[in-house]
């Protein structure tokens, strides 16, 4: 019987010919992260059953991305743990402030996960990496502490659904509409421990910024991964970013999915998931009359560079709405760079934004554009849950970077079009 | 008898011909100011002894500064009272985050403070404005309110004390330098309730950047207010960032003074406030070896575009050391546009530094770099009381944008000099 993506990738590492659903495997692991919130638990939990040194320095990747700067004492004293460890093991990859970046932007970025890999990581969007044709998915502390001790990881094998993409996206339609489409359809437990594994014509419509926007929301269908077919696009982008050996694995064709969606993406309309669920979800035009706080830009899922372009398109030559406060977030600090030398940070400041080091900052209700209660955010973050970015009585509404925009300007929820006169 | 720079201001604003150091009077604001910790407070007193509204709608600034964007909850909610006065009073300097910056940077930026004004503001570094030649000082949240709704304030003569400048300022030595040094010669009750006026050959000789950085640690010696001779440059900064109408005063010739301190400003090293008060001071060639984990640039007492030129024009083409977070914030929203333009947050990005978006964050243990037990900071912000920056075990040793920076790159206490090879 044929394997999926995921299927092949976890059956070679655990030296395996052939796996199915539903079975238990050990594999090892290529890349182990942790981050200021999880890495310090995993941290304790290593040290409390003894282990003397982990697998391997260069495997490992530790980012202090979530409350960074320290927003606290609490949160310095966190960052401090990982800091002191990363130094007590030579952790090769320990990213201090300065050098970092939000965790799911930063290891594409440097060049720590490429085509065919097993990644686990101690945080949920962990899952990013499928944009690159890799295995990954997020595990607890306590996992990633053995990851850390032994480079392996137990996993039971996932059934998979195919999405099956064609044709090409509309203007201002970008990879994070179409995954926010894709959960509005499916649900927020549609692909519960299964791989969302998109493949088709259509990939080669999207960008690597679409994939890792739409891999990074794997999770919030409940899926153990979500997984792109690797192509020239992706090729390019490891060429470009990494040194590392990969191995590009496909579907068998033969290889058994538990369901299969055609997704045109020219039908595919900028998308809003309301509150709080990201499968609320209602296109641009039945949105209706909401007026918004705060507009944030950034996050694990649309901090890249594209996002940055999309947003500054939609601000340039035009200003904030005064009962908004715009947050934009580059995801590292490279990208910071680039979308300053590219002046699109001077778009955002010259329209009444202002420009966040990098952080998960708002997205979890960590700092850096906490709501009040009674507040709504447009934000192009991941999870619009009860209370994410701050008061239970608040609310979030995930959206693209250029619906983000739009609605910042005008401030209500907005299509770009409607922006821009086009 | 004579009467004081401050002392003839007072008298105007209280419809006097002459005061006396001791006497109560009551005068006439020109501004109150407020921001998102203390504005809250005086809104309540406000409401609850049944202020119909404020007495000018023009008169009164409203800065969310200290914990925005905001940092939690509580924040969003302080935040939150403020905007929402400001709408309901209509005032018009309320500064929503984007538009914003460090309200002793904003003011005088904004044009809202020029020479001759008396200026109360609900925060100690309200002196800061003293380096336009007007009367500003700290008052409590209740002297806000009453301010906010009477345009009045009670205020007792203060004493002065007369700084004798003369000479220039050494390479690498900046305002701070000479604040610091001043506050380590007379103490942080040195000026206790009495002016620091500026004078002399050498105020010609401090760009407007170190009189504002001079005048903002004045209460760090414990004065009332602090506040420089008016010359060419004030106005020359007045008439690029002013319409207000101004009025300068000087002291009268036989003028009365507590102390009078002849400072030679080219005698001055650049200079660091060890832990934890302003007075303990060294010049850089007795520092020592001291460590460091973080450095902080920015503040109201340092964020302004000269901070910013002075701490890139030593970090250019170098690495922040492995073991500092060196974090940089632009104290208002055109600061850090300017800072962008001239290529400086460029130079700082590359360095491996962070650039925040304007916040008085860390320095007050606020956010955006709190410090963990045990951690070292330079900070170029103007108080190192224990446990400002952090954790009661945190130290903050003050210097200038140029020692800071340097230490940022060599990871201890460092003479720009060093750094710079020259």
């Amino acid at each position: 019987m044929g394997m999926t993506m995921t299927q092949k990738i976890l059956a070679a590492h655990a030296g395996l010919q052939e796996v199915k659903a539903g079975q238990l495997i050990q594999a090892d692991l290529d890349m182990v992260l942790g981050n200021d919130i999880t890495g310090p638990v995993a941290i304790e939990e290593f040290n409390r059953v003894g282990c003397k040194d982990v697998f391997h320095k260069e495997k490992i990747a530790l980012v202090p991305d979530h409350f960074t700067p320290n927003k606290d004492i609490k949160s310095a004293e966190l960052a401090k743990r990982l800091r002191e460890f990363a130094k007590k093991y030579d952790i090769k990859h320990y990213f201090e402030i300065g050098q970092m970046g939000i965790e799911h932007a930063l290891l594409p970025e440097k060049g720590l996960v490429v085509p065919g890999d097993v990644v686990i990581g101690a945080d949920s969007h962990t899952c990013t990496y499928g944009a690159l044709g890799a295995f990954s998915t997020g595990i607890g502390s306590t996992d990633m502490a053995a990851g850390m001790a032994t480079g392996k990881a137990w996993f039971k094998i996932p059934e998979a659904i195919k999405f099956e993409l064609t044709g090409t996206l509309g203007e201002w339609v970008s990879g994070k509409d179409v995954i926010l489409h894709i959960i509005g359809k499916i649900g927020v437990e549609g692909a519960l421990y299964k791989s969302m594994e998109f493949t088709g014509a259509g990939v080669a419509a999207l960008s690597i910024d679409d994939r890792f926007a739409m891999a990074n929301m794997a999770i919030e269908a409940g899926a153990k991964n979500g997984i792109f077919e690797v192509d020239e696009i992706t090729l390019q982008y490891v060429k470009e970013h990494s040194t590392k050996p990969y191995k590009v694995y496909h579907a068998d064709s033969d290889a058994v999915y538990s369901e299969v969606y055609h997704i045109d993406l020219s039908e595919i309309q900028p998308t809003v998931a309301f509150p709080h669920l990201p499968e609320n979800t209602r296109s641009i035009d039945t949105v209706g009359e909401v007026t918004i706080d705060q507009v944030v830009i950034g996050s694990c899922t649309n901090g890249r560079i594209e996002d940055m372009r999309a947003a500054a398109k939609i601000f340039e030559g035009k200003q904030v709405h005064p009962n908004v406060r715009a947050i934009i977030f580059p995801a590292t600090q490279k990208i910071y760079l680039q979308a300053m030398e590219e002046g699109l940070l001077k778009i955002f400041i010259e329209a009444g934004a202002v420009v966040s080091t990098p952080t998960c900052g708002p997205c979890l209700g960590g700092h850096m554009g906490i709501l009040a209660k009674g507040e709504r955010a447009v934000a192009t973050t991941n999870r619009n849950f009860v209370g994410r970015m701050g008061h239970p009585e608040s609310e979030v509404y995930l959206a693209s970077p250029a619906v983000a925009a739009a609605s910042a300007i005008t401030g209500k929820i907005s299509s770009p079009k409607e922006v821009m006169g086009c």
